[in-house]
């Protein structure tokens, strides 16, 4: 089962955007076996859009498009897909009717325009969409399915797996992909402990490496006849990977660095508070984007000012004065304080220079002092992150969370090592 | 002039790689007038990257391709290229003898495999690569220009750089950007309110929308003869813009909702602190991503737990016990204590429900409140957010933001309406 991919807008072909949507359908496609053969990016052109279904729909078995189904004039998929099946857009009333009810329960008058969310190609089906106004459509081209979701990503991935995945069939062949994600060393470094493992072509696995944020994922990829044996060579693989790369590893699949420092907190019975300054929120941020954050973190204080740092962390006058806001013992004394006012297991602290502005010889750009203050005690890591601001304050985060996922590891269940 | 963009690799059609090369490259010829009419992606496969080349050449006047220039066996553009043209591959002894230097001058010894590096489709040129082994291919078809290049970004964007931008004509014409943001409506709203302007195609500017993280943009696209006309196009049209849509248009360009907030706090000489519980710190993140914030952000108090709502912020237990958490006078108490706390000229409190779990039919999942303290008494604002838990904080914090900005907007440089 082979599949095209169609993304659909000006944005994307101007370069204004970068097309996200088609490289999650290509892998979710994978996941079930369907093979990917070509990602197509048209802009807002009726004549572009139905030329591009059509092409794909000869070759294919399966076209995902996603993109132009909003309610506006530049919105001219689902014309292009009435072009591509030779037929008219007709008005479904059931579609209208439900739309005029997603206004009135959002409280929001429903306006003319809205009414072309509710036309679709003469054949054509539409598809619901829990999350925003616009119906996907389903429609059939010789062998082809044709499926069209909007392009907002988080609509776009609940009408996939919601309405439109059951229907697709599976390949032949299966193919699985699992992920896991390292941290604390680089790319190369990780490929040289592994190059045996990535060279190795003779069994059904292959290895990549991909960077994000400074975490290194491993991407084991397996084609095998059936699925129960694609999943065993993969679980093979990743115990293989895990005892290589040891404490490296932060977890597989979905897990993340908050998902996995919240897990450990929630096997260990204990709590988490946050002292943040040149990250302003960013480590808050990431630990409660995980559900059920309030089993474990209390809260932080963002001591952006010192005078924030004084009052609600109790660091000292002098301390500041004499080391400096960005210094090893500022950052314990935040930690320490952040521990004591919240009465959590654990607290940690950052402060740095994230730049652009602000760095010396000294205290060069990049400089960051991450404090960590736990039950035995509190210690502080010196980091020089390189990059540019939002580069200095992703990576301070994630080593943050990292050190404390470290501490909580070799701490043990019972927080005894 | 129209142009086609081609990446070759299977970890972007597979998509476990994000093809972010297509959009620079798109962007960059737009700059020239290069107008962008398609992106293609393909595997690893010499007929798929042949069909491709050919369609691409057949429709526009500049085709770029990236990647699949590699040494190994699943490196196939240089074939792909060759079948195109219906040609075979020569060795370039010039080519190999530059590729042998490169590999003694690096200390290494240059494998076998390496020699396909320096074969080229009989009649095609080579580009000298300044930043890897691969050097890229120009050849001609039809009376399309084709550029090959390495996949690897920095070394395809010094290509393009260095030796195919002074070869590509520009456009008979400039094509120029412009973008307005927006925040507080809809995309069917905003589409409604300026819909006489994106029908409007007698001039040379065209209009479309795009929706990201709440925020509906409006992208001014103008086509002209010169730079100067281009520009005054797209500069009254923004003008026209900001006089129909008045306080929903947010920034334009580079502006983001905390730059703007930033300038407006800047301008007023005023200082800012935050009370997040549902956001856990995104909304310090935000004000904290921007260079210079530490002018007006003193910093704030994640309150997650009851515990730090009434130790950091004041909030009384009858109130938390009696209205609960999440309601409007908590919202109200957070923050006119945040802002006692940090004796700040505004504050901003955020409490809600963000799911997936939590939600009730009195309070939903999506419910937040957003509270304001300023200078002139404090206001709470009731929202229900549509969407996952990324998706509600993430409108929460930019709608709490958006507050702030219009309570700053009408107060006016010095505070007063």
């Amino acid at each position: 089962m082979k599949a095209v991919v169609i993304a659909v807008g000006n944005e994307l072909i101007f370069g204004q955007t970068v097309d996200t949507n088609s490289a999650w359908l290509a892998d979710q496609l994978a996941r079930r076996g369907l093979e990917t053969v070509r990602h197509v990016a048209v802009g807002d052109s009726t004549e572009a859009i139905a030329e591009a279904i059509r092409h794909a729909a000869a070759r294919a078995d399966v076209v995902l498009v996603s993109g132009g189904l909003g309610p506006t004039a530049d919105d001219l998929t689902r014309q292009g897909l009435a072009q591509a099946l030779g037929v008219e857009l007709q008005l479904n009333e059931a579609c209208l009717a439900e739309l005029e009810a997603w206004f009135s329960g959002h409280g929001r008058q429903m306006i003319p325009a809205n009414r072309i969310q509710a036309m679709f190609p003469a054949g054509a089906e539409p598809l619901p969409n829990r999350y925003g106004t616009a119906p996907g459509i389903a429609a059939s081209i010789g062998g082809a399915q044709v499926f069209v979701m909007p392009g907002v990503p988080h609509e776009m991935r609940g009408m996939y797996h919601g309405v439109i995945a059951p229907r697709l069939g599976s390949g032949d062949q299966v193919i699985l992909h699992h992920v896991v994600h390292t941290f604390g060393t680089g790319e190369s470094d990780i490929s040289h402990r592994i190059g045996d493992l990535m060279a190795d072509r003779s069994g059904p696995v292959m290895l990549g490496t991909t960077v994000q944020a400074g975490m290194v994922s491993i991407r084991i990829t397996v084609q095998a006849a059936e699925t129960e044996q694609a999943r065993r060579a993969a679980s093979e693989m990743a115990a293989a990977l895990r005892s290589r790369l040891g404490a490296l590893v932060v977890g597989e699949g979905d897990e993340t660095m908050p998902s996995v420092v919240g897990r450990l907190l929630g096997r260990a019975g204990q709590t988490l508070a946050t002292a943040e300054s040149c990250t302003g929120g960013l480590v808050g941020q990431m630990i409660t984007a995980v559900p059920g954050a309030s089993d474990y973190y209390l809260g932080g204080v963002i001591s952006y000012a010192n005078q924030a740092k004084r009052r609600d962390l109790g660091v000292a006058d002098e301390l500041l004065a004499a080391a400096g806001a960005v210094s090893e013992p500022v950052a314990r004394a935040m930690a320490e304080g952040c521990r004591e006012r919240f009465a959590s297991d654990w607290a940690v602290a950052l402060t740095g220079i994230a730049g652009p502005a602000g760095g010396s010889d000294d205290k060069p750009v990049g400089l960051v002092y991450i404090a960590l203050a736990g039950p035995h005690g509190s210690r502080v890591h010196r980091h020089v992150f390189p990059g540019d601001r939002p580069t200095v304050r992703c990576r301070s985060a994630t080593a943050a969370l990292n050190h404390l996922r470290l501490a909580l590891q070799d701490a043990g269940p019972d927080g005894e090592p």
